[in-house]
């Protein structure tokens, strides 16, 4: 294998790595083509000049109100005390709304205020009409020949609307930039020809990463075509970047082997062909893109993670298709917020932070989601982005930040923000709050059950998942909430009883049949954070079977959730580890009971009324709720919604 | 004529009748159709299901780096005393970002602090590893079965990311719901067949409420399909509606004849074949909306002109159609703005008004536009939309009020806005900006010379174009500088050299040849608005020639444009009326110059060095810009973009 690394140019800022490529772009003058389409099909389509009325509109004068067409002149006279009588088709007209006004007539009088004598041929007004009156004039939306449309403007229905009304039927739109996109990488297979078993021996990896720049460059305004899988061979990346060329590409977006690895070949292809601007940005994910021109079109080379290639496109690819067609490009809206962990970062590089969102008696709070350019969720799952600036070391906890929005402000808004103890249920409530009351949604940060009232005791989440066993009277969360939650009231309310046990493959080989076999020399295990009720469930156990926890082969190492300590005894890194049955039932391993356990919702007692917690309460006590938790396995439902404690605070 | 009326029901509040109609088609029952669809067909639509991973991502421990891949408990002897040697197949393997740990490894270490020995066979490293660093860990992004998006979402391109990493290849949806689009009245033809000279002389009015409806519908994740147009007849009304229940409509959507005259029989026909619930909504636009329920189908009966009827779809409609997709309603973002003029409103009607925004000294200002329910150029041309609540009078003017954006808020932020006199060239700079300067945007509203110079005396605007003679030296502006901005440094900056006359009729059919003119009897003038320049023009030379105003037919006839004025001239309204050459040369009429004047934008010297008004100053001392203006016709350029006065506040 060959170890020869490729290097990076110097890292340069975002910011000018963007400006000198778009620069460049523009000196070369490429424009896009434009054409005529018709309304029908012009949605969204950016004008590519601006637009004139060619006719006026209205295109005469009109009635505005249903009522008679007079000569407001003729009825100068009238008054209570003097009526008017007017003969029909000589001085007064019956007209409807948007009817063009008769010749001589400059007025309507509304119907309301018309009395018809019994011959039907007179009208009597008592008050005279002013010219004009409820007539919509010609021209008075718009007339022919003003500007109606600047260009560059997105043809959304109100610009639809004017062009209608203004008779353009088949407005100059600039045609779509295409973007060619190439997947590269020996390893990588279609994602519609991936087979399980290939992927899980590792010996290939799903593309994917097309779908979500199609999608990108889709919502941007442009039309993506994907070419095949290149091998990381040079030559061939060479020849499919011609091929995009060819296809009449505005730009060509070559997806992963743009870093600095032995078979990362983007960088130096772009050289070779063309012209290299960038290789190498100071900002994380997304340091690996690789910026240029090839024939005098713009060529980026994007990092393979999807996170980091979403940043490349979001920061260079985006821009660029709004400078192409002329248009401004749209920022997100922001709010501002507090995180609820430090957020450190590293100075020197400009940092993209996936966040979720939950406002808390009147302040937003952000959850950082976990920060791998892997982690696909980690975008799917946030409802905001913070970014650090280069040339700051972190955020504290606390200290205001800005946000930017990925989802509507008063969806944020309608989130409830439960930090503490992962289940799985959680996700269900999700689900069934989105169902049933759309404008509400729980977000939930896996922090283990202490970590959620130290969140409830800071004042940043709606609520908590705990299960705190006390070691003293074997009650659960109770003694917990007195010592950390004091001066707080709080509701304590039964989520679900659930069973923890040993999880072990299937057939469980080793024959582990309880926490005592935990301290057998062949048993590798595999824990759960500090602070996590689960933890202290084992500690509680060894304690009571007189087990030291160095005793244990993996103690020290940790995970986060139960599914992922199912994972890793299917993936053969631990033998064993403690977690719901639920977990074990999902990846399909077996499960040796330890005991059930409370798993219990911490709600403050200011929120009882709260209409998201109302709607919560209302799911977890709904029968179609309990029976999809049923099941799941191992869980017990008898008391699902029950207030087991009102905590005064004392 | 008949001139039977039909009468509302009631008038509701707009969140009762909402809420009525909603809750009606809850009880309904009615869901959508679900289908499956492959991610490349998925881009915005809406998932029917919570969705569980099938695989686990990533489905393999794999290197997070590239390096070696070593037994981490193997490596604790290393330091830099110590380094360790290891041999590559046996206890290292060379390994590449992505690739699987083989079989017995834990851990990688990175490249650069590996150093590989001349025979290529063995490696040193002088640091420890720790188990599984630099290794993306199987299910660390996402545990096969984990429920990875909850329903209700619509699929963007992170959620394409999460569902390809997940193996779910073909997610269930709602299938798009269908919006059945009927348009009525007799006088009605399709925009496409309408004949100029019909439209004209009011024969026929032309059919586009379909097309804005069919985008709102569509932006709103819906599908519309537009019937034939129906005449005004009860029968044809409601065939139509079983027709388009037969089509498969999830909601028909009646347009026009909803509102109470003659010939309106949309509310009838929804009463006789099923459920009328609402008839007359208490919002301006949008009063005459009617709400139903026909065949187990809901109903909306929209009023007639485009600005009502959008209201209607967006407060009846879009809420249904995120109903029917349980999905959370997007609503816009807003801003605090002060209304530049006081904005009345009637109570008991909640009023619906479009304004255009301009940020002038980090305060947001909102100039209301036109208000009647058939200009679409008064959304098109709007930034927001202010509600002003049932219970209230109206706004008063520097009173905060929150407006809805329709454009991205960095749009507005961008914006410079521009209040005073009405010259054509405005729109020109516009259009020129947003090519050149794509984040910039120039919004004018048009209240006259002397209101623009008041409008900047309160800070309300960047700019104001004036064009006011001092008749006592026959120079333009700077007196009313002096007089109107004491103590606020102006430039004076001139746009445009133009040619005032009087717009006549093609041929000069009366020989009107100059002001005296004005005053013969067989003469009708159509005049401008109070504190226009071209009204102070007119005034000077009225009193030059020792004409009185009441002399002139007309003179209280007003316009506030010169388009408007123009237009006038052309549907026979009035016979002349003073204005610049270009409004005449628009409409293919006659001019008789009466004088050249100078029109001047005056710029607060705050702004000087604005980069929004840097921009305009760029734009409009281009010979592009200057070549375009002089195209248009009676316009001057040679002192375009010049600073013709200092203006020191004294």
């Amino acid at each position: 294998m060959q170890r020869e690394r490729h290097t990076y140019l110097t890292l340069q800022t975002v910011e000018a790595a963007r400006q000198g490529w778009l620069d460049r772009i523009s000196a070369e003058g490429r424009e896009l083509a434009t054409e005529h389409v018709p309304l029908s099909a012009a949605l969204h389509r950016v004008l590519a000049e601006p637009v004139a009325a060619r006719r006026s509109s209205p295109a005469f004068h009109g009635a505005a109100m249903d009522g008679i067409a007079v000569n407001a002149e003729s009825t100068f006279t009238a008054s209570t005390r003097r009526p008017l009588r007017l003969t029909i088709g000589t001085d007064a007209f019956w007209i409807n709304t948007g009817h063009p006004l008769p010749a001589g007539t400059n007025a309507v009088v509304m119907v309301e205020n018309v009395n018809t004598e019994p011959d039907g041929q007179h009208v009597v007004i008592e008050k005279a009409a002013f010219p004009w009156q409820h007539v919509r004039k010609l021209g008075e939306d718009m007339v022919a020949s003003e500007i109606i449309l600047p260009p560059g403007v997105c043809i959304g229905p109100y610009e639809l609307g004017a062009l209608a009304a203004g008779g353009v039927l088949e407005p100059l739109v600039f045609t779509k930039p295409r973007v060619g996109i190439i997947p590269s990488g020996t390893e990588i297979v279609p994602l519609t020809e991936a087979r399980e078993e290939d992927l899980c021996a590792g010996r290939c990896l799903p593309e994917f990463n097309s779908y979500i720049f199609s999608a990108i460059v889709q919502e941007a305004g442009g039309e993506a075509f994907t070419l095949p899988i290149v091998p990381d061979d040079p030559e061939a990346i060479g020849a499919a970047i011609d091929t995009a060329i060819d296809q009449g590409a505005d730009l060509v977006l070559l997806n992963a082997g743009s870093s600095a690895g032995s078979h990362d070949y983007s960088a130096d292809v772009i050289a070779r062909k063309g012209e290299l601007l960038t290789h190498g940005v100071a900002v994380m994910p997304g340091k690996p893109t690789a910026l240029g021109m090839v024939r005098g079109v713009p060529v980026i080379g994007s990092p393979g993670y999807p996170v980091s290639a979403i940043v490349a496109l979001e920061e260079f690819v985006q821009p660029l298709l709004a400078l192409l067609q002329k248009r401004c490009l749209a920022r997100r809206e922001t709010v501002t917020a507090l995180p609820v962990n430090p957020l450190p970062s590293r100075p020197g590089m400009e940092e993209r932070i996936r966040v979720k969102l939950g406002r808390v008696d009147d302040t937003f709070f952000a959850v950082p989601l976990p920060r791998g350019a892997g982690t696909v969720t980690s975008l799917s799952r946030a409802d905001g982005i913070i970014s650090v600036a280069r040339d700051c070391e972190g955020i504290g906890r606390d200290e205001p930040v800005q946000v930017q929005l990925l989802r509507p402000r008063q969806q944020v808004e309608g989130t409830l923000l439960a930090i503490g103890s992962h289940d799985n249920t959680l996700d269900l409530i999700d689900s069934f709050l989105r169902r049933e009351h759309p404008r509400f949604r729980l977000a939930s940060a896996h922090v283990g059950s202490l970590g959620g009232l130290m969140a409830l005791k800071r004042h940043q989440c709606h609520l908590a998942g705990s299960h705190l066993l006390n070691d003293a009277d074997g009650v659960y969360n109770r003694q917990a909430l007195r010592d950390n939650l004091k001066g707080e009231p709080m509701l304590l309310v039964r989520l679900v009883d659930r069973e923890q046990g040993l999880i072990v493959a299937p057939g469980n080989p080793l024959g582990i049949h309880g926490i005592a076999d935990l301290a057998r020399e062949d048993v590798r295990f595999i824990n759960r954070q500090r602070g996590s009720g689960t933890r202290v469930l084992l500690d509680y156990r060894l304690k009571q079977l007189g087990i030291r926890p160095q005793q244990l082969a993996g103690y020290e190492d940790e995970e986060y959730t139960h599914m992922n300590v199912a994972a890793a005894v299917l993936s053969g890194r631990a033998h064993t580890g403690l977690a719901v049955r639920a977990a074990a039932c999902a990846l399909g391993l077996d499960f040796v009971p330890v005991g059930v356990e409370e798993y219990d919702l911490v709600i403050p007692q200011r929120y009882a009324g709260d209409e998201r917690i109302l709607a919560l309460l209302d799911v977890i006590r709904s029968g179609a709720f309990r029976k999809e938790v049923a099941a799941l396995g191992g869980y017990g439902v008898e008391k699902t919604g029950q207030v087991i404690w009102e905590y005064d605070g004392r």
